[in-house]
């Protein structure tokens, strides 16, 4: 049914981690992907090759695993793992007080939730049937009116469990299905059935990535992801950091504290009433540094928004300009953060020629590749993997590039949760580096994943969402139904473009036109949100008016849908 | 098997919220015990008494959905609900790619998450199986090495499905049961089986709260859930605000980002240079304010810690001090943060006189709730049902008295994300209030836990936890084992105890006596890890040597666990 993983090619270049500074996207990409293959290349040859008895006994250990597990999955009803059968329960005289770990719940609670397991694989089932609905739109009041008895509103007494699993129902029913084939709207789209797994396991083990004494295998996966990350990164020390955090704006929150907190330890206990006046730099697309910039103290007005070209990344003159100009203002410029893969256009600032001028003035170069992902010449990095890589939401990890700087940025050595007097090595016990206390299990979902597909796995995922992009870009680019954001081919799957609906073609480039331009999007998407058919992004971007924004990260996506998002459009789209 | 919700009381008091200042724990749990009943009557009075044509409607719809429920689960494989049944499935040749949206993938995927499902559910029932350990102790570098053939490390190839089986197994066999009845170790303990249920579902919705658009039903069910809570603080106006946060730290950060914003509103654009030097103050309990206030740039100095009682208290004439000496000094003094449960005594600060200095000197109370809970008098509270509560992690809120700050605070209006010409009412567009741009979806497991549960089903399970501790203070406190760290009965569920071994009875308070005590404590825990019999924390407090810590969140213990917890730290520390 299913071949063994692909084999790896052996053209790829081989270049040394630390001369790389790609500055198109191809060199970046094939460098991402040269290094991948020689990672992978690397592992072949070592498990075709090694004759060590560590590995031997690894593998045999492996096979006598596989080899037990089948013998558990073959024995039914055994004392150790019993099989679970779904009998007709009568739920609408059962509460929650009679589950687990109520006496004698073990039948209802294992009822209960198989019963609940049939209503979610029967929403994923139809996640990818392309005859459903996307979403079935109702407005707030509608939804809090109470429809058809789906009422929102808590109460004092129990519901049953009958009427429980009516609100399961009913909240998928009128959700949207973000894993649908035809869902484009937002950069996280699709449903991962290992990392689903993942995040269902993850959710039963309930617990906290804060001490290795309450998460250890959780704690061991994201040290070993996190090395990995910084390995397909480039970095080629092997202390660096990291931690998954809360998503992307705050992973972006994250490099900011490190870069302060590297140049300006003080800042720690006196404040940033002790510190020079710290300008940050960026570009204008995604508000996550202005945010943090916010938060942290340095105030809005101190993140200053580098100039971009037509295609949306940074021009480095201008960048170079405003690190002059903020210094001989008295400020002291601190941190630069570029951008691999924009929110909207999808675009890879020139990461070399900023990294230079980062150089140059002594700033901190983070890198938000929150979308883009890759192999990278930063301080720090934020790379998402529930965005491209499509791992369930919440997955978002800040890497890095020197040890030590996150713990004794945010340690506070809180003696009833991190004892230096336990038994084991409590280096493990990671909660100190994080700003949050307890912190949510992402890893696993994230690690199943990358064991089950592999890095070629990932690989290939990523490459169809390209090709699939580049599909669209080269459909539409010559038809007189659409025009482009701007010139030349997409870096990343981002497709920016307007539809020209019957009434505006021809008509030459006017404040009425661009009037009328701006208000076609939001009234397509509007129609489309009734339908449910598709769901795809919009947005004004500095002087342009609305226009689409499909984004392609879904794997369950094929050209089919492409050529429906196009055709829906046109259908909604031609009495405008 | 289970009977219809118990009828509500009608001998509590019937306070008005605004008047209410509960100075102890009887009268503040009595207060918040009444309000709650007065909230049930209210609404069993309401539907047992109202003919409204609306609520009749809604009544009859609920049935008739219930109805139409029972039709569908009797429907055996009907077109539009299939019903699942597991088969025997080789997996050994199955990989990720196989799985949906791959072509005929739909058999294999329902093959495969169902036997996922069949080792969540013997988790699960292990989890509350006394006769199983709470876990299965191992070093870090046991684990790094590769337990028989559990391999962490990631490589370039797929792994199959059946290994993926095999891995998820050993995830949960080498994990820690939070769940146990015997796990005592932290604030979050136990598995509730609809939280499970919400969460399974949440992860299978995989969307984002930022928007509306994309998570129409949750975003409606924070809304309706926040208000509650709101009301049962007994907040008056009815246009509070707040969020569900990553965690209780982040939440306190939330709250004093909306102090400083509330008061000096200049701070977003112009940072913390452009305001005077402000001070928070804050028990040294809890790490998470001065966390938050390095994090934004007041600097840990500038965090002042007030004195407390033997019992963990704040004591007031000691934060009046604090604050006039902080003006002299020229600081300006701008958050009191006071806890309603703090972590290692579970000791409730005096909030109404704190509220009256607050009131005094104009500055912002937050209370911290995150363990405690219930009706208060702040200007903000964070409220962790992930604790006392038994909802599945993550699940906190920050909640504010006043609507706007929260917008005004974080707003950025980032076009990409929150248009305002979408055809909705876009003020349901929660994500910039946000620190986050992306952000979890907490808030289903805990609307649907308090669906199943009603508010009396939570005030049971609280009140079961806080009977337990007050029987296990009783059966120690004057037993020769074991010494009391302060006297009295507890005032939460906390109970601080040291364990006396054979060795140190009778022993005169002296500096060999601390030294050798503060390392008994240790000592238990790991043996008691490596035996995997229970958990329970311990911690060295101010002048105190390490302590145990238990406290009961866990709705799964009962009287014979407290026994056994004793009976074990007995058994560990006889020869010590």
């Amino acid at each position: 049914m299913a071949s063994s993983a692909p084999s790896s090619s052996n053209d790829a270049p081989d270049p040394a981690p630390t001369n790389l500074r790609p500055t198109t996207y191809d060199s970046w990409c094939g460098v991402a992907h040269g290094c991948t293959r020689k990672i992978g290349l690397k592992i072949c040859g070592f498990l075709q090759r090694t004759n060590s008895l560590e590995d031997k006994g690894r593998i045999v250990g492996s096979l006598k695993e596989r080899q037990s597990s089948k013998n558990l999955l073959a024995c039914e009803n055994s004392e150790r793992e019993a099989r679970f059968r779904r009998t007709e329960t009568d739920f609408s005289n059962l509460y929650a007080r009679d589950l687990l770990p109520a006496k004698n719940g073990e039948e209802q609670t294992m009822q209960f939730l198989l019963e609940v397991v049939d209503i979610l694989l029967n929403y994923v089932r139809k996640t990818f049937d392309r005859s459903t609905k996307v979403l079935d739109f109702h407005h707030p009041h509608q939804l809090l009116e109470g429809m058809e008895g789906f009422n929102l509103e808590l109460s004092d007494n129990p519901e049953s469990l009958e009427q429980i699993l009516v609100d399961c129902r009913d909240t998928l029913k009128y959700g949207v299905r973000t894993g649908h084939p035809r869902f484009f709207n937002q950069l996280s789209t699709g449903l991962d059935m290992i990392g689903l797994a993942g995040e269902w396991l993850t959710s039963t083990a309930n617990t906290n990535m804060f001490t290795y004494e309450i998460a250890p295998v959780f704690v061991l996966m994201e040290q070993i992801t996190l090395r990995k990350m910084r390995e397909i990164i480039g970095w080629s020390n092997k202390d660096g950091d990291g931690i998954f955090s809360p998503g992307g704006a705050i992973s972006n929150m994250y490099s900011i504290m490190a870069a302060r907190y590297k140049y300006f330890p003080e800042v720690k206990t006196k404040g940033m009433a002790a510190v020079p006046k710290l300008v940050l730099f960026t570009q204008n697309i995604h508000y996550s540094i202005k945010k943090a910039g916010a938060a942290l103290g340095f105030g809005t007005d101190n993140v200053i928004l580098i100039k971009c070209n037509e295609r949306g990344k940074i021009i480095p003159a201008d960048l170079e300009a405003k690190i002059l100009e903020a210094k001989q203002k008295g400020y002291v410029p601190l941190f630069v953060n570029a951008t691999a893969g924009t929110t909207v256009y999808g675009a890879f600032d020139p990461i070399q020629e900023i990294a230079d001028i980062c150089e140059k003035y002594n700033l901190w170069l983070h890198v938000d590749a929150a979308w883009g992902g890759g192999l990278l010449i930063a301080n720090s990095v934020t790379w998402n993997p529930h965005k491209m890589m499509g791992v369930l939401l919440q997955c978002s990890a800040i890497l890095v590039r020197e040890k030590g700087i996150l713990q004794g940025c945010n340690q506070m050595c809180a003696g009833y949760l991190f004892q230096q007097d336990k038994q084991y090595d409590v280096s493990y016990d990671t909660g100190d580096k994080a700003i949050q206390c307890g912190r949510h299990v992402d890893i696993f979902k994230f690690w199943l994943m990358w064991k089950a597909k592999g890095t070629v796995g990932f690989e290939n995922q990523v490459n169809k969402c390209l090709e699939l992009a580049e599909y669209l870009y080269t459909k539409i680019k010559n038809r007189e139904e659409f025009e482009m954001v701007f010139e030349g081919e997409p870096e990343h799957t981002n497709v920016c473009f307007w539809y020209i609906p019957p009434s505006l073609r021809g008509m030459p480039d006017c404040d009425e036109r661009r009037e009328k331009l701006h208000r076609v999007a939001p009234k397509i998407k509007a129609l489309m949100m009734e339908s449910g058919t598709t769901m795809v992004g919009y947005q004004p971007q500095g002087d342009k008016v609305n226009f689409f924004r499909m984004v392609i990260s879904n794997p369950a996506a094929t050209k089919s849908d492409i050529d429906f998002l196009i055709e829906e459009i046109e259908r909604l789209g031609q009495e405008l």
